[in-house]
């Protein structure tokens, strides 16, 4: 007879009650915990990864309780995309077999820069995203990385990362979007809305703080005051799960003021269920809840240290259960926690199988795409088209002099730097082959990712490329031999935990060029030779040292696979580009951490010998060809305190191409009862013209998007004077229009406009 | 008929009220006002300084109405001691006859390293007096500084610093007394007993969180939580107020988290008045009222700065009326700020003035001590002795090979560096001659400061000393001219804004020796002489790049005008070095912000590439001699969490001549529930052992010592386990004595046991 829990037409949660209702306290906290199985491991001899902090796991006595998760199938060893799924599924039909409710686990993965595993398509690193400012572009990529996920049977990924960049010293810079919350916020809903387009649930992390480490260093103590918390940390995560619908968020490594996010009851709880009703799961970062014990030494034992964070509201230990298994059974056995903080937890991972149809009855272990016949392709076509115009609109042309770039196509190149045939150098530290693949040196790449020389030798065949060192004498040769323009490839060497110069646990002391490469562009440029600068990056680095020498500049932030013809398409000029900072690019290597989001006095004054002024500022980039910005005006000058107007502007192509231009919208509030920075990005969006067309851009603003935090939980919308300010860049301002708003001090709360929406043509 | 107000039985307050009920609205204002004379003026022609943010004064039609404060009479350009004291009289006599109630003004000045007046006394800079650890000398300095400010007039003295140091790239470092607010809590309450003995007041600055801003960059925003703000920024206010009796406070140029302190009423009036109890006075610091204006952007006009500043609770506007003159008067008239408000602030300064003295009908505008036959000396032997003992004890040995030092009497010695003949590398920014003399370029110093080169041919007669500089050739001569030793003297300019590399404004992009002292460093490495690195500076800089080669390093904070022989003193022998560093000495130029007061995850570990690690820690400090520590005992291993008990740990000379260990007492707490540093400093003291001798130190701990904040607002002891570290520094723990507290939680108060007492012999 079927069971309330497994008939489809009733609620989830009501299903989820009926399961809870039936289960032991065992099976409950089964379902709170996370096996890592490993990547080549199926059927009956699943062998749990080894991990100092994962405690061996007895399979077989485990399993006739249930399992919660499994933890990473594809992304640990690499596996072909076809034995993983049957491998997957092997291990589910285990997992069912045991467990006298026949439930299935719920398996997550890595997906950061597309699925992260072996020979998927790699996307562009986050912060190319955030370079792109096209949050629909990376929504198509989230969909696309999303049905590649389910087609191999997993359901939840673990991405976005919605840390605003604090500090680019930090190696995690790559990874995240940009230092401008809006910014942020935005393209993480793309993507959020993409990925969960397809069943797959979205994991927003690390919730909250993470990027504000002292000294950038990864793991390392947050000050951090409520007001930056709720004005410039927390607002990604409020847009994408009230606008993007993610179904999950994860506690962050950090503590914030002392209080480490896993054990913070008024974050997890508190502001998320409560004040923003999420009803979906909070899933510990790798190892998490064991650092309440061993790094935040706020619990003297794995008992103690799950008691903190289920009470605080984390409700999945990942990766694997140490603290969720024996000492929280014995902990709830003696009274010591509340069987009632477990059934919150449990109530909500059912819940959630229950939407995927987990506790269906029909539910299988095989995708219903994945058959014997059927290759898996999980780098297909649309996803590598995908890749390709996500990572052609997120180079960055920051610099030009003298029409240096494009390069002729009959131009004598040389190209120098050691990323120049380094197709590694295309890709950030999720990725498959920088993430696990490093681990196994003799694995092929598993995608074709054409290096820059690669590309750049494609897109103009009529050039005479050579590849140099910095070494190689350009002055001997006669003038016949000599190029006529160097480009010179630097950057970053991604990867984990100092395996690398930028990537997770690969932080940086200040923002020198890494490797020495600083003083190889020294060399060249002493060439006398016009240097093309081109940087594989992770984060932005110091380049006041060469700015006046140099004669182009080109800024990808790990492109992915199709980064090389990206880039090479730019350098040929095949690609406008139209890429944006996202990040501001300083004049030198100290002074960090800064930001553009600052108020008057951290810009630069007389208070301060060090001037902070950035060499590019956020939201710089060139183009092609040239854009008139004409006057623009709003429908209405004053404005009520809940009041909106539509602000137009027309922006024309004035130059002999096609190209695209990023228009953007800044807020300037003059006076305010706290502190407020004196530009502030509230609206963006590309507009491509034709050479000589011309288009009006329509920002439907909304005093909503005025609103700061005042006190704690306490956010409003002031009266006053405001000015919006239309810009090319941050640094770039190319028309203001004051505008008064009128009335009433305006509280807001968790449903007020996030978004400015944009129209144009 | 004498009026209640001027009754000197009467209590202050009482006469205060009385005072302030005769008076005008103008007459009040008048009362929060300061004017900035300039120091060559006098009498009957007082002419304001001039500053952009200085409205242009009529004495004339200002000083009917009464005049609250003098602003700088002596540290504003140069003046012989007793014409400025004259100059100050007969400035007051005209304030006196000009407004009807004969009021003089509250005359104050800084006096940071000494009173800053030309030709007085200049001391080392704080960052100095915190690697003597001796808070009673400390104590007995600013009791003679205190002497020489009243004895000219002055009855306001801006110190002391209480910022505990947060980045070290901040100009300001040199001025705070170091990184652990333990040791900035217990020095500068020496200094502010030693200066209120003399019944000057004592101004706690900058309050709060000014020295945490981002990048380091002066008056930069500082992000901070509250639980940070209780337990690291506050303790030494606290402690200055409730132990030292400092009678005015001054709130700091910073915002934190947005909310600037000039606008902070929780901070100056909710914690400051309510929680603490303070009834003296808060100053604005140096135009920051019309910060919140020009800066801080929270108001758009001087008035209504004034109404936010004066309603935080700022009852003096420094160092010249803008905002507390015309536009406030205009606000009050308006109804715009109540009257009650101004009334509240003018009751404070004028129950101060009445606790001055200034108030009674006997009181003279010359000083008893000043008459014409008396010179004024404001060098006086018993304060140059202080100054030399204090620098004395403030030189730290940081490195010792071979026994390098002291150097033989006979040695054939070269000098190098920039900062060997340069008596102004002695002085910190807030020295008469680099805060005003440097200004004036053909003024004497007006003390006299030998230079280190000086000084150690004094210390050295029989030793063959000759300058040199690092390309001078080492290696032509014969080996009889060749040198036994290169003492390398380094450091930096001190100065104000722009003019140094270190002081108020000069703040550093990293950690790095500036003015390319380290590449003199290498070449004088480079030539095989063993090199005795000498550091004048003002704030730590990194050394890993010399540290396996350098044979010694003595560090140096602007050891003002006694510090040539002080150092001098070292290298020869005849002092036997007793600093301890008050703040880390990194490796890396990089990696800043970091702080010893650090967690786990603060450290060194896995998550991060970076390695923290100083190469000399908070603490650290050699001796010409060696000491050994006995196990230590508690006499008791269980407390309640309202206990205490003593810890004895005996401490024996075990070198060759008589030397002073500095005995520190380490707080470690296992488990919390809220991250906590691994160490924190809880107390200390120096003994002076001779040869073979040893000495019982005994530490009165008691629990409250182990008290932090949960919550903001909330401090408590918690029960459970502790450790008691004995160690020589942060990085040299020498023993430990595990405790535990039993009973319940426990929240303490403003009440609390902030000292651990030491006893020793």
């Amino acid at each position: 007879m079927q069971q309330p829990w497994q008939d489809p037409t009733l609620p989830a949660e009501r299903r989820a009650a009926d399961l809870l209702f039936r289960m032991t306290l065992e099976e409950k906290l089964a379902q709170l915990s996370s096996v890592w199985p490993g990547s080549e491991s199926e059927g009956e001899d699943v062998a749990p990864l080894q991990h100092e902090l994962s405690e061996p796991v007895e399979l077989t006595s485990l399993l006739p309780h249930g399992l919660g998760q499994l933890t990473r199938p594809f992304g640990t060893t690499p596996v072909e995309p076809a034995e993983g799924a049957w491998n997957l599924a092997r291990t589910q039909l285990r997992i069912m077999e045991a467990n006298r409710f026949g439930l299935p686990a719920l398996a997550h993965e890595e997906c950061l820069t597309g699925f992260t595993a072996w020979q998927a398509t790699i996307l562009p690193t986050p912060l190319a995203w955030g370079a792109a400012f096209h949050p629909e572009l990376v929504e198509r990529a989230a969909a696309l990385i999303g049905a590649s996920l389910r087609s191999v049977g997993i359901h939840q990924g673990l991405s976005p990362v919605l840390d605003v960049v604090r500090d680019p010293r930090w190696g995690r810079t790559e990874e995240s979007i940009g230092e401008d919350p809006y910014l942020v916020s935005t393209i993480a809903t793309g993507y959020v809305r993409g990925l969960e387009s397809r069943g797959v649930v979205a994991t927003l992390k690390h919730f909250a703080g993470y990027s504000a480490s002292r000294g950038a260093r990864n793991h390392a103590p947050v000050s951090l005051g409520p007001r930056e918390m709720a004005d410039v940390i927390l607002p990604p995560f409020e847009m994408a799960l009230r606008d993007g619908g993610a179904r999950s968020v994860m506690a962050a490594y950090n503590d914030t003021d002392g209080v480490p996010a896993h054990a913070d009851a008024d974050l997890l709880t508190g502001l998320l269920r409560e004040e923003w009703g999420f009803t979906g799961t909070v899933v510990a970062d790798y190892f998490g809840i064991s650092f309440l014990e061993l790094s935040h030494r706020l619990a003297d034992s794995p008992g103690r240290a799950a008691a903190l964070a289920l009470s605080a509201g984390v409700d999945v230990e990942l990766p694997a259960v140490r603290c969720y298994g024996e000492p929280l059974l014995k902990a709830v056995r003696s009274g010591e926690v509340p069987e009632s903080l477990v059934d919150r937890a449990v109530l909500r991972v059912l819940t959630q199988k229950a939407e995927l149809g987990l506790l269906d009855p029909d539910w299988t272990a095989v995708p219903a795409t994945l058959t014997e016949e059927t290759p898996v392709d999980l780098d297909p076509p649309q996803l590598r088209t995908v890749a390709r115009q996500l990572a052609e609109e997120s180079v960055v042309l920051l610099e030009n002099r003298d029409g240096t770039l494009p390069l002729p196509p009959a131009a004598r190149i040389a190209v120098a730097g050691p990323l120049a045939d380094d197709p590694a150098a295309m890709l950030g530290c999720y990725s498959f082959p920088r993430h696990v693949g490093v681990e196994h040196p003799e694995l092929p790449m598993g995608v074709p990712v054409p290096t820059l020389l690669d590309a750049l030798r494609s897109e103009l065949p009529d050039a005479r490329i050579e590849r140099t060192g910095p070494g190689a004498d350009m002055s001997g040769p006669g003038a016949e031999d000599r190029p006529d323009v160097l480009v010179a490839v630097v950057g970053d060497r991604s990867g984990l935990f100092g395996r690398g110069t930028s990537g997770e646990g690969c932080d940086a002391p200040d923002l020198e060029l890494p490797d020495g490469q600083g003083e190889m562009l020294d060399e060249l440029l002493d060439t006398g030779i016009p240097v093309v600068l081109v940087l594989l990056t992770g984060r932005p680095y110091a380049l006041g040292r060469w700015a006046d020498r140099v004669a182009a500049v080109v800024q990808a932030f790990f492109p992915g696979q199709e980064g090389g013809p990206a880039v090479a398409g730019v350098l040929a000029g095949r690609v406008n580009p139209s890429g944006r900072l996202p990040v501001s690019v300083p004049r030198l290597p100290g002074g960090q951490p800064w930001t553009y989001l600052a108020p008057p006095l951290g810009l630069l004054g007389d208070a301060s010998s060090l001037d902070p002024t950035p060499l590019y500022p956020f939201g710089h980039g060139l183009s092609f060809t040239d854009f008139a910005w004409e006057q623009p005006a709003a429908d209405d000058s004053t404005l009520t305190t809940d009041g909106g107007t539509t602000v137009r502007v027309t922006v024309r192509n004035t130059g002999e191409r096609e190209g695209t231009e990023v228009v953007q919208l800044y807020l300037h509030d003059p006076a305010a009862s706290v502190v407020r920075p004196v530009n502030r990005l509230i609206g963006y969006t590309r507009v491509t013209l034709a050479p000589g067309e011309a288009t009006e851009v329509r920002f439907a603003f909304h005093a909503d998007l005025s609103a700061f935090t005042v006190r704690p939980g306490r956010r409003v919308v002031e009266p006053g004077e405001l000015e919006l300010r239309l810009a090319a860049s941050s640094g770039d301002i190319r028309h203001t229009l004051p505008l008064v708003l009128t009335g009433p001090e305006r509280a807001v709360g968790h449903d007020r406009r996030m978004t400015c929406p944009v129209e144009a043509g």
